[in-house]
């Protein structure tokens, strides 16, 4: 990791993000202060902690001349329970979380920011994503769930009865489209970023099964309301605008995954505290 | 003005909109904190007074056991620029206004509410409405700003070069548009409430000079970035589905408003100091 400068702050300090802006040109937004779960419980701070703040970054970016900021949305969270599967950009959105909500309109303030003040943004709006380097603290993401259970010996749980489906993405593609979105000049301001395959939680299992050689355990627990049966991208457009296509191989990015995580979980039981990061 | 029970309080209070809503079945949310001008000042304060204040309301509906909420959103605002005129209700919605977006939100927070726990809702996408008991404190609503210019004897100020076109609908048309979401059990839950005739400023401006037999000055300003050139609404699904079209004659309606603030400016001029509700 060179050429990095890593700045620790509050995203919801406009002084600390107006700190780590200065001397860029282009802003990644990727923070989220809740999950799609945890949203629900607390609408109100969720907007405060995603939505105010974000249009605080807004702000910052304008005062500081930011040129262009690219936003990650959430493909499986805002299009609710979308009529097209796989699902394209201009599906009607309406979520059923209060994070797929908040996701929603900070992608309309991106597009009021630029009507008004002429700052360039563009939206990618990913599905599932995993891979190395996802960490297990905020509770989200499947994948890392699942394998975090696999290491802890824990029997995996499953909220429904695993036909649940999901557009997984390895994020060594998304990284691909983060850095595509920052060039791209086009018409277009919002890109589905997905693998365009449904995969179930069994299917996942199976991979792991697979991967490790055990007989994984699994547990079956009541469905959740804010989980919607299946949730697929159609990435034609990121195709034919952006030349971006999810390349990585699923069981390969799933192994991938596993053997990073194993790392970890090594060096904490060797008595480590902190998350090397290779 | 006969079995109505009148309730002040701050929106902001969720103490205050309990007591008011306590033993009704219905609630219309007809509130709105900002205007389109002044929303995108301080776009922050703009969410707070707005979404954060309306996803109070709901959560207080669904404690009272409220059947269904009946809110009036902006057609006028959340379509932004929108490719198809009239507008129809599956439009993009890509709003230029943080008063716009905050409407938009409110709608989905309306429809979560009822994904998540069944109180039901409609929305009720209203252009620009005007008529009588339109009054001036808001500063919104251009008919009602003429007319209280004639009658201060000063020059109309327009906004542009006058050509901007706005769908104008009468509030008796919107009253009824009102009723009829209460008792709708269809599958929609969004309508579009205009008129569906684009009208300029000139022409109201006509109107106002047919109407008072006076040739009125017009003082013409720079144009805003919140106005779009033009904005009509497709109201073909409201016919269908409500069998609401707008039926009040727009001189005569224009004609109305004028007499009726007439009066109220006379009774200010003669030392009353409230408004006389008929």
């Amino acid at each position: 990791m060179q050429d990095i400068d890593w700045y620790e702050g509050d995203f919801a300090d406009p002084s600390a993000v107006a700190t780590a802006l200065e001397g860029y040109d282009i802003v990644f937004h990727l923070v989220n202060g809740t999950t799609p779960a945890s949203a629900n419980i607390d609408k109100i701070a969720d907007v405060s902690a995603n939505v105010i703040s974000s249009i605080h970054l807004l702000e910052t970016c304008r005062a500081a001349g930011i040129a262009k900021v690219i936003f990650v949305s959430s493909g499986g969270t805002v299009y609710g329970n979308p009529a097209n599967i796989p699902t394209p950009e201009d599906e009607g959105c309406w979520p059923i979380t209060s994070y797929g909500i908040s996701k929603l309109s900070i992608e309309k303030y991106l597009h009021l920011f630029r009507h008004l003040y002429g700052m360039n943004y563009q939206v990618l709006r990913v599905s599932n994503p995993f891979g190395p380097y996802q960490v297990a603290a905020k509770n989200q993401g499947v994948i890392g769930a699942f394998i975090r259970q696999i290491l802890a010996r824990q029997p995996l749980e499953i909220w429904g009865d695993g036909s649940i489906r999901r557009d997984y993405v390895h994020v060594s593609d998304v990284v691909r489209a983060l850095e595509l979105a920052v060039v791209y000049d086009g018409e277009h301001h919002i890109f589905n970023i997905g693998s365009g395959v449904a995969r179930s939680l069994d299917e996942i299992v199976g991979v792991l099964r697979e991967i490790t050689g055990e007989n994984i355990e699994v547990e079956y627990r009541a469905g959740r309301p804010v989980d919607v049966p299946v949730s697929v991208l159609d990435t034609s457009r990121a195709r034919e605008e952006l030349n971006w296509t999810a390349s990585a191989d699923f069981t390969q990015g799933i192994a991938d995954t596993f053997a990073w995580m194993r790392r970890q979980n090594d060096f904490r039981s060797s008595g480590g505290n902190k998350v090397p990061l290779a």
